[in-house]
């Protein structure tokens, strides 16, 4: 069974969690037939955090694990600390196949969604 | 003369910045058909600030600016910061239609670019 974790960074402020959570949720109408679970995590500030977050995933049933940086930029959170959370998290679970997505920022789509955007401005 | 303004939260980490300022540059070669100006800028933390950004768009001989936030979520940033900054800085250039794009996450693009980011984990 595979897993998608999206993972945000986590705000203070509430509504921006939920956003992330919606998302999670929006994802599971659209790819259900390439991932079985889904579910939204938080670096910090914000439940459910990484280790809960993949605890989940495996509670579920899972036996493979996508953790996705919901992040645009290649900074300290997602070289540093997204991966070292995993690390530490990883031997909890010997027998699942833990894997990182690349940061949103690195895919080609972006150009896309940047120009669609900006001609979205009213 | 249309003006593209992308505007990132800045980061202490100069290798985050630098990934922007190549973002535009990127821009700039995907849509020059439907931008004549594009130019990078921060809410705070790195050079140019938003004030700066649109004034160099203005001096490149713009008469519209968009501000496309490169954001994920609507946090405090998105919703008071960026367009406050922007309603200061718009009666210094009067004949100047300056607009807000919305935040990334609020296109349903933002799917296809998760769900494809996912499949690119290894």
């Amino acid at each position: 069974m595979k897993a998608l974790l999206l993972i945000a960074h986590g705000s203070r402020r509430q509504q921006s969690n939920d956003e992330v959570i919606v998302l999670a949720e929006k994802l599971k109408l659209n790819c259900a037939d390439q991932y079985d679970i889904i579910h939204a995590g938080f670096l910090e500030l914000a439940e459910t955090l990484i280790p809960d977050g993949i605890k989940k995933c495996v509670d579920d049933g899972a036996t493979s694990i996508i953790v996705l940086p919901y992040f645009l930029n290649s900074g300290r959170h997602v070289v540093e600390d997204i991966p070292n959370i995993v690390n530490d998290t990883q031997p909890h679970y010997p027998s699942i196949d833990i894997k990182i997505a690349p940061h949103l920022g690195a895919s080609d789509l972006m150009m896309e969604l940047l120009i669609t955007t900006a001609n979205a401005a009213k």
